[in-house]
């Protein structure tokens, strides 16, 4: 359940409208990683890790609704940057001919700055659009949630990065000390965020590889030279993998390599410790632990998802 | 400022699992007429009628916040009606190919059930994802916010008409009564809602039509009949228009007529009180009403979302 | 089966070409308020009704076709504002380098104002694309028609309100007299659009709520205060509802309402003379009553669309 | 202007419901390749050649007014093959739960069967949807105009060759022979209209390449053999080009002439008769006729669309 | 399989940065007609004929890995007409206030310009987005596939022809001798491309009508006069028909003569020598003959992409 | 520049046909988290560090290629799984109504197994489309590239793992050893990527905030505690931040909160060590270092993509 409340999380503010910052900062309102996606993403995950996993439910849901209060935030600045064109708007009056604005009023000027997104004007008549800095819908294909937590908190780490270098890419672009100071919260706490979800991801043990598969160590160390020219060696490609610890194996003819061993069937692991029938045991114990972490959780029928011992004499002939 | 409670609106239950339902009941999580349509919707209505209109605002923001908890309610039903899939999923055994499903055993009938929408096991992994029944993503191109509030009142109780027939369309798809409850409730509130939005529309004076210019006489009574073959005579062309009181004006053969109006340049107003001088006037007085309301209350710089006189001995030093 | 004419239905005229003007007017070509959307929502929506309401039939298809020749007078209209665009872009010649565009003849200026919308140049060469005034493509996400009309006339209503805004929005960025006589007959139209759907839903009875169920008046007259701040109380939320005539019961705390009603479990309408038992009882009737208008008129098969005794003689053998 | 007339332009007929094709007709509806893609493209590209060339307006005014009448027979036919299910759909009634359906009557059959596109359900409830078999909805990406009509026919062909094949995939689907009778009279339609836009084509001289500029006679018959491994010769890398008849001169080894060439900057035209400087002169030349085509016919300012001379002596003083 | 190599198949270069024109060029890069639409349309046609046509397939991967080397030239030219913008964008200091840009810097001026699409900063800091000129993200909407060459080719040569223009249009829009060069060359591959896919599709014995069914003759030379007014008589509705060589037949008024033939039914074949018993034989006989194409080369089960024979000793213990 | 051989890099095989899973395997094709999404994205990430990272573009593009081969190996893989349906589709016989299918024949089977996805029948007649398992299109909205790579490798970590886990949900759908064989290779390698990508991004220094800001103290160890009901402690609100080792500051009651601090206006720094003076000390530096490692490496004009100096002899003369 959710509640609103009639102030903002942070106190934003406008020195002075700005419809082309407005613009821009559509991005972080409607855009593919603006305040609404990073809001819904967290808000979709949620749902399956409520029964087994509430310490990860109650963390999902704290930032979800903060971004839904940083999307509140983000239109007010949109709608104050616009100033008073919803009002100009409405004082249709045919001597006052637009397009001509000899005179450049302050009216008219504003109205001309929110030209270069028409539909400012022509469509949400001085108020923010769910939609990005060129005027795309937002999409859900934005948003991921896999449900499974050691994916979906990667997923979430990648979002807050990029929402993190949208507001630092927009700073430049005002000059208004107050928006500034607001784009200065909203980025800090993509930040906090990041922290936040790579600390619970941490928290499962084993966290890589995501989900339950260890991967086959016959090819899972093998790097393909697939371009041709200047090559480099690097702790991608040289040394060890970072996280299963096997030793690169760097293939620098790909196409010989795949002839050689008759499409890739002919491999033998090689720099690993790791064998196919050890990964096997390992996959097979792991997928029990994860699914009886959440089939011990969820009942096979009479779901409620509120405290529902509250209710066990409730009858349903009321209906 | 949002923030969340970690128990349903309305005590959301589900009796038994029943994947396919699930399937049915995404229409209104993420559907053209779903919950996050209607949210999304009265919050973006309610940025521009904060200043002017603020009761409207605070009805706009009840409601908004009321469809995001129907959005939760959606969701999870939903996760419950999707049962333990999502810890089916996790226990990947080769012993246990899935595809074969011999025995019919309650796990296995219910992953084939879920592969009527395969993105409900190979994306989510047995919880929602944020698209419709047919798996289409939800885009911002369901809602309409045009900054007037005669238009998008109309938006809104059009938009509570569709979300009210779609629960009215699911409920004979469900034969669990815990379901049918909590349809039965959130296809209630939709109507409770139309009648908030027509009371609010009604609140102004004028209201119709929508905006501000009233329209031409010349050709505001004119029926066109377009369509050649059995015609119908009803009060949509015959007698009195329902709101500006104008005589129908029943043109048969519009070809012709066009022809003989100099493609309506030669038409004089019919069957109607209204003058074009008339007309003018009283746009250009209401022009200035609503412009005025509107430009009363947002100042042409410094503006604040919050109560700012609580914050006005502040510098800005420290950013 | 339609029909063309060579001829628009409205003599529109373009005093001066107009490129960045052509760009705003797309929004009502393929925007999402434009006239395909009004256009192929009633289209739409008329093959369910043709056999049991003839006459809204002939009503929606009267309409749909003005929308068609609306859709032809606004194209025309984008093409005359692009005046000689697509002939300049044949004349490609390399001393002609437009983006230097030194003396700034009529044909460069042209060319610049146009560059503000690429698309036209660089995809349609001079001439309209199918896209809204930002480029995004039509989509028949915009547009509803749900089997029922007492909720399709809801959406045309909603529809037609939003059309005549931007046309509204779009009248004070021509300076051209023509161009804006042009725009005023769309507009005026979309209110008379708006007046004859309103017509046709109150020639149901009854024709709310839209569709079927009547709904719970457990629910249905409870207003949830969801939004914490200054309150008010209008006839949105004060005595008693617009349609079903119910005492508003206002709840100020809806987290505490909802505890103590288990979750809406332990309600008791009140404020309303309606019941439960009276609700179902009017549902069942009011089901069997639209089931039969649409049953009585659809045989169960051997269907034909255009009179079919004409050919009953037809035999298949010529297939 | 458009002019509807309420009877198909085939007298398209339905021997029994039958859901499931309805749903591959989609396809056809609102799908890539339907009906109303056609319509649609050719209007569009209607628009810019009115004036210049009157014969080709015709055509294509021609075919998109049929396009638009077989969208029409599409629709009707889909709304007869759901047969009455909208009228089923509004008899809602708790005691027959249409999940059981256990008694298998031709009622809950058809309901069945329809749920395999849920839309058809809980959306129009038994009427078409603007989207495709898979419920994606229609958009104008789908379709193009490019302002030149030696392109925009080339569109057009290939658009009738998809439309054809796409019928002729959904025949073997139906055993009602007066639904393959319309199918069957559609696919020829294509057909035909596609041998119209072929001739029309053909008129223009020349006609290959589109548009106007002939290209570099460098590069223009080099073939690269991009793809390794068994390759072969035939009438598209071996022997003179098809229309400009050019001897083709196959690369054997891209990427060594790549380098050999300087990145293609040493290539010299070799097999071929044109050089640069006639290619230039001939493509001067067309710009300037092509483009005098066009701007012979459009003039400077005072455009109107319907014969202008009829109404010169207006004055613009009633608006 | 796929190789890179880390030089570009054109010595693409540029003298100067130019984010306007980077802008415009993105429609080549993400655009409908741009090189992804053209590489991803063939590389998903060849799927389906490379066991029986390899020939075709052949041809198709290496026009297919050739739009992808071109593909990467746009991306190139767009990274270097964006100059140092991305070196810029991280340059972030207070004291440099971009909006401002008093001193009229060519950093300044470059960042300005690129304000055009905000994208290229707020999103993608200077380097190319997979999206249009307008900023609508890349969608496979754009992209056919029906897998029969006979139409696939038909929308190739479509496809290279919008392409062609596309790079005409967009020739105009720079002074830089570089990108000019670039563009011929690319402009000149699409329509080499053009007549290798006319030459292939020449290379099938029938190819014309598209796909099997040659179509029914009663309806195949009808052309209906659909749109009133100033019509015209050409080689597409007089004399014999391109293909089929059948004697047009004029319908001048379609709705009269829908009526007479009791909507087609009463048709004869007029003016072919082609019958209906005729039509069906070649049908029968080309759909085996096709169809035996095909099957004669696809194993019922056991299928290997790569060569079979080099494995068939293989076990699958170690899988 | 691209290459192509045709062979695919890893040996796949298809035991015997199964059109659904190959509606599954869409999902890895054209699905959000396929094969074209990965390459689309490291593809595009590329461009701007080849010149500053050549090391970090020379890893791209070699994933970026590896990605391309996946996709085909997906490609190829789902063809196999629709066996001979392209066949069985031309061979179009009125005898043989699929729809009656009385005979269970392999060819009837497969066929109707094809017909859960329609438009592998009606659309790409038994080849792939570039679309999800539920059929909508492959869209860019799905890839991202922010010009920066400490956000960018984040985006593809995350990128890598969705990958990982929707192979790892496919697996169990299919009981062929041949394709589980495929699935395991490909699963494998996103695994192996991804630490790729981590190693790429831990040789930054620093690469932790992403970008350049390291963000403002006051606001960055807050945990707002914004979801009310049973909350939980944890290492991502409990003692020390992951990345910058800030005491974690937990808000329990975050309106209040937010009214005692004047909407966040009156926080000092608590729990850390860092000053807003000394962080904007190291934003400087590092914007400037950042800064500089790209615009040593790109001049300000006369830019070219492949090795400048082997062509600076070229003159224009010949364009």
């Amino acid at each position: 359940m959710f509640y609103h409340i009639k102030e903002l999380q942070f106190d934003a503010r406008v020195s002075h409208p700005d419809p082309r910052f407005a613009q821009l900062l559509l991005e972080q309102f409607g855009g593919a990683n603006g305040e609404l996606s990073a809001s819904m993403q967290y808000f979709l995950q949620a749902f399956a890790c409520r029964a087994p996993y509430p310490d990860k439910y109650d963390m999902l849901m704290d930032i979800a609704t903060e971004e839904l209060c940083h999307l509140e935030i983000v239109g007010a600045t949109i709608q104050m940057l616009l100033g008073r064109i919803n009002g100009y708007m409405k004082d249709i009056d045919e001597d006052c001919v637009l397009t001509q604005m000899s005179n450049n009023t302050a009216k008219e000027e504003l109205i001309h700055q929110a030209l270069n997104n028409p539909q400012f004007l022509v469509i949400s008549q001085g108020s923010p659009t769910l939609s990005n800095s060129v005027g795309v819908p937002w999409s859900s294909a934005y948003i991921s949630g896999n449900g499974d937590l050691t994916v979906d908190l990667q997923s979430d780490m990648a979002a807050e990065s990029r929402a993190k270098i949208v507001y630092e890419s927009l700073i430049p672009f005002t000059d208004d000390p107050e928006v500034k100071r607001t784009l200065d919260f909203l980025m800090t706490r993509e930040v906090t965020h990041f922290q936040q979800f790579q600390a619970a991801l941490e928290s499962f043990e084993p966290h890589f590889p995501p989900g339950i598969f260890e991967t086959n160590p016959k090819y899972s160390n093998l790097y393909f030279n697939m371009s041709e020219g200047e090559n480099y060696r690097g702790r991608w490609n040289k040394g060890r993998s970072a996280k299963l610890m096997e030793e690169w194996q760097y293939v620098e003819y790909p196409r010989e390599y795949m002839r050689e061993t008759n499409g890739m069937r002919d491999i033998k692991p090689e720099g690993t410790m790791r064998t196919i029938k050890s990964v096997k045991e390992r996959d097979k114990k792991l997928a029990h632990k994860r699914s009886n972490e959440i089939l011990d959780t969820i009942p096979e029928r009479d779901m409620a998802w509120n405290k529902a011992e509250r209710y066990h004499e409730r009858e349903l002939a009321d209906y």
